[in-house]
């Protein structure tokens, strides 16, 4: 390409309504909470970054290979994962340049218009790097000297972008199996940074998962407890959440197929526990078993205080042969129709109306934020909803989100936002989109004369702010 | 507080769209049906309040406690129905001040900001009582003193409430064990207010009931009808629906599970029906009942022209402990995935073609607007679509209601508004919100080009008045 | 009607927002589509029209007895089809003048405001037939005066109106059974216009449509293979598809009513195809063996280079009354909840990596936009999303349609529009409104700062003209 490349900017009032009024009023509320430090209650960052402080890579391994966001697309579009340099299952990677990947992904970045990922890209390219011209082919180079220059400098060192992200906290999440060493380090490295974890034992909670005889197996070991006992298994789960929750976790996380929920008897709930330890679990006994002990985390977290996440409602690795050639989390992850009525109702029986029991309900399935999700946590204590999640972390899939859960949940019932990435680097981004978005909801809201102005300030504070600090007990 | 009270005003622009075209033409087509009377053609409100014409209590027990909206929200935000003063199953409550139960209600109102409750309450606040500031803790105690006062006058007696909200009409709906004695009431009184009643027979159709084998044993009393015998249980529905039509009914109302009809023959009928009275049906046979039921009334309508009404798939009393305590009807229905297509076909294979029979279905499952419901209407000259319900009776469930029902059914195969509400001071918000939105949704597409303004014009004094009356036969 | 009648105008910035800033951004990128040729990928047009190029009968003839949008809507408001003149099933109709059917429809016609058949047909009268007046009683003389005649004239041959509406290529659809000979008749013509057909075997997949064991015998019949057994029905099925391929077909597809696939061993493929060939097929085995036949279409698509299309998902022909009096395809097709993550896996986990192989997936079901359908095109190289469908064929329909799709699955793993009509006249109305409406689209992503015009305008281009062009290999 011969002609000049095309500007970058980031205009001061992306995704506000181009209509005047509504503008305005977005654009005062804005103000209001662009400056607020972020709270990021869920997410998947490497706590090894925080802890160690060395600098990332290069702009290929920092943007480009932790994001399955930007390779499924490419992928969708004919681009082989070797090509990008994604490692395999085992561990081997395409003899691939990293600058050669970056070429490929610039050239196709047209692909990412209209996605969020173009929207976090360019921030990040604009805001935290300084970029001042579009990504495409004839600028490929360009970006890359200027990314890996830049890592190589103090200013971009993980705890440095931390600090100018204006991150106020940071969950991760681990494994029960994790011991959590990174996390110490930064304790007692005297750097102020806030990085907490979340315990996330799907491991050793799903029967189908492949790891579960060695997660289990370990799960022992660590705690010493017998594991392969139900009253042994339970009370490892409990030494543990008190590790994690020493180790400031103030949030435990459950990624299951369903929202099945079960309220077995000790003795069914012990019988059902033999055979899946004997590895003869059924489907529906697997998914029985995840069911009970999901009520079993519930009346842990009424003991131990730690706030219950629920994910559920994905088919993961759906893409068999990718599976095969390139292992787990590649993109290939489709979400399922989930019910949530009849599935969380033994739970809700037990515990719904405990005042110090709180779980939060994430979807993936869009049909049920009207007709389940807004009406249960409009109704139960004990309920809340999370953000819009995933293939819904859009502006689009935002604005669903707030229009379909406002009437029946209200915003009170609603736990701010959360950025769940492992992309750290957009993370500001990320933050600033949903900020934008509410204050654009409300704004709506103001000009359709439905809340004043005043009501709305307030909210959008809340929102941005003060609702995750209380909903995850920060 | 020691701040000033906000102000309390009512925008005579509020809910329609901020962008001058569009409001311009919307506020035209407002003024054409803002002051058209109010046809409520469904709802729950007490037809003993127009019969004894007595003043209402006070602002707690008119405008809290009997509002599931209302105490629901307070309650999933952690407080208890025992401080809202809502009465327990066994009748009794706690000794709660009602003054110290609004102060509860006052000082949480900032919870509703953004939803139908807050506008259907600044509405009534504002219009109905003359108020001009906001409702907050600080204005707590002058809105109760100021709201009791107003109920001791004879303008706020029911029947001049009535008048001065411009009710033309008003259904109500009754058991079919109900002597309607109020209605009687009210005809002989002079009173020119016409209240008339509706068939909803749900206690002796559903098996599942807790009051079923009593309130079959009253229909059996009543009638004089063999109601064990399924040709007696036939003809008792007969003779009570002649009897409400004779009250001035001109519709039934049917609240199932799910909308499932059958078309069973009538030895396989009868031989279900002893199943049932004998108190033996399973829950597929309780459904299956039901679902026959559903195909015997539309066969009466054909006779006697009741309009049939379905309100399918809701999850009632979802809440086990609060159930227990509280009794039904406590804010915990919950709505469930909702299937027509199947659901429907046995009762429209009989009765889809007739041109005296007229069926207005109603869904809590938005995912079947544009799916299902709007091609059924669309085609079968027997069906209608009730308006946007429960949770979904709002201003963004009413856009996607519209949105997602226009190129299917059009407007004509709708019925115009309900109010369903037992909340009678809410009356003229609620319609008033409906009348604006339908206004706005027409404005919308005047402004893009889609019709002439005439031609919303007139579809906004049908959507106001005319399409509720032909389709309810008023 | 003594009123003067209604002007007929179409506002050149129709379905644009009216907020000026979208409304100018939508112009400029509509004036870079409105004149590119119409590329018409996937439809019903009967082929005789353009071999023999006889004129159209008349104004009922041609716009109301084949639109089976305009005439369910009709009776859906009880107007009996004997009134409209629709042929009966065994192929009488009621004696009905056709000047009186189209006085029925015209005084009817305000029953589609708001719906996109009004839109279609006011452009079909405005600009095919240059009328100015609206349609209603006091003009329905006139306009099937004014149509008549127009219709003897030949501008209106169907050639004509192919060339006038610059329609650069269009597919119909036929039956394996068909042999095509309309399509070499205009080959031979030296007729420049380009009509390519589309292989749609299901009467021979499909062992419960009516006319499956006629159409297996004929299938057999004409192409010499033993159609009874496994092998010669698959090599049946190669040689129809290579010899529609030689006619010009670039694409098959499939109507079926769910969207299953499977992956049998040839043993099990073998031993069902028996069970359904003896017509002992239950209705599991009979939807196992349509799943099959789509899996064993994509292996043969591999070879042959066809795309495939899927359409899945509607219950055919629901009215029983009027499918017996009336036959198929009368109004009375109601869409059902369709799943795709599940039923497709076990074509994807064979064909779903292979690089020749494109699969374009349609949807009646719109939950499954944002669910299932982006997350799988926005992973699997070989699916695409076809554009929003049949009832969702609207403007509400199109904005749901890329506001649901547009965050995992982007803009270029879709494929532009299809008009999928059998109504020629109204071809150029609907690319028109597709175009407008995507123009809509990218002109707020653009006024929300989301993507710059110049990515906007490329995008326009793709979508009208490119995107289809490489879709559907043309």
């Amino acid at each position: 390409m011969n002609s000049a490349p095309h500007p970058l900017t980031l205009h001061e009032d992306r995704l506000f309504a181009a209509e005047p009024t509504q503008r305005a009023i977005a654009r005062r509320l804005y103000a209001q909470v662009s400056g607020l430090p972020i709270i990021s209650p869920h997410g998947h960052t490497d706590p090894s970054w925080f802890a160690g402080n060395a600098p990332f890579a290069n702009a290929t391994e920092l943007l480009l290979v932790p994001d399955h966001y930007v390779f499924r697309m490419l992928y969708s579009q004919g681009i082989p994962l070797d090509a990008l340099g994604i490692p395999r299952r085992d561990g081997s990677r395409a003899d691939v340049d990293p600058r050669e990947a970056w070429r490929v992904f610039a050239s196709h970045f047209h692909l990412f218009r209209g996605t969020p990922s173009s929207m976090w890209l360019n921030h990040v390219f604009h805001d935290v790097f300084g970029l001042r011209v579009r990504l495409d082919a004839s600028t490929a180079d360009q970006y890359f000297d200027h990314i890996n220059a830049a890592l190589q400098t103090p200013d971009f060192r993980p705890r440095a972008l931390f600090e100018r992200f204006n991150i106020e906290l940071i969950a991760t999440t681990e494994s029960p199996l994790d011991p959590l060493e990174h996390h110490a380090a930064i304790r007692e490295s005297g750097w102020g940074g806030r990085v907490i974890t979340a315990y996330r034992p799907d491991a050793v909670v799903d029967p189908e998962h492949e790891q579960f005889p060695d997660a289990l197996r370990q799960f022992g070991e660590l705690t010493g407890e017998d594991v392969y006992n139900w009253d042994g298994y339970l009370r490892a789960h409990r030494q543990r959440r008190a590790f994690f929750a020493a180790a400031g976790a103030t949030s435990t996380d459950h990624g299951h197929p369903t929202a099945a929920t079960a309220n077995l008897s000790p003795a069914e709930a012990r019988r059902l526990f033999d055979t899946v330890v004997r590895g003869e679990a059924t489907a529906a006994q697997a998914e029985l078993f995840r069911a009970q002990v999901l009520t079993e985390m519930a009346a842990m977290s009424l003991d131990d205080g730690l706030v219950m996440q629920l994910h559920p409602g994905c088919f993961r690795n759906h893409n068999l042969g990718l599976f095969e050639h390139f292992g787990r989390d590649k993109g290939a992850d489709i979400p399922l129709r989930t019910e949530y009525v009849h599935a969380l109702k033994p739970l809700l029986d037990r515990f719904g109306n405990e005042p110090g029991f709180q779980l939060i309900l994430f979807t993936l399935d869009e049909s049920t934020y009207s007709r389940e999700l807004a009406p249960l946590a409009g109704h139960y204590p004990s309920l809340l909803l999370g953000p819009a999640w995933w293939f819904h972390d859009a502006p689009e899939g935002m604005w669903r989100f707030r229009e379909q859960t406002l009437a029946s949940g209200g915003f009170y019932n609603t736990v701010g936002f959360n950025d769940d990435t492992r992309a750290f680097l957009s993370i500001p981004a990320r933050h600033d989109v949903a900020r934008r978005i509410d204050c654009a909801v409300l704004a709506k809201l103001v000009s359709e004369h439905r809340m004043e102005e005043d009501e709305a300030a307030e909210l959008a504070v809340e929102l941005a702010y003060r609702l995750p600090k209380k909903a995850y007990r920060l």
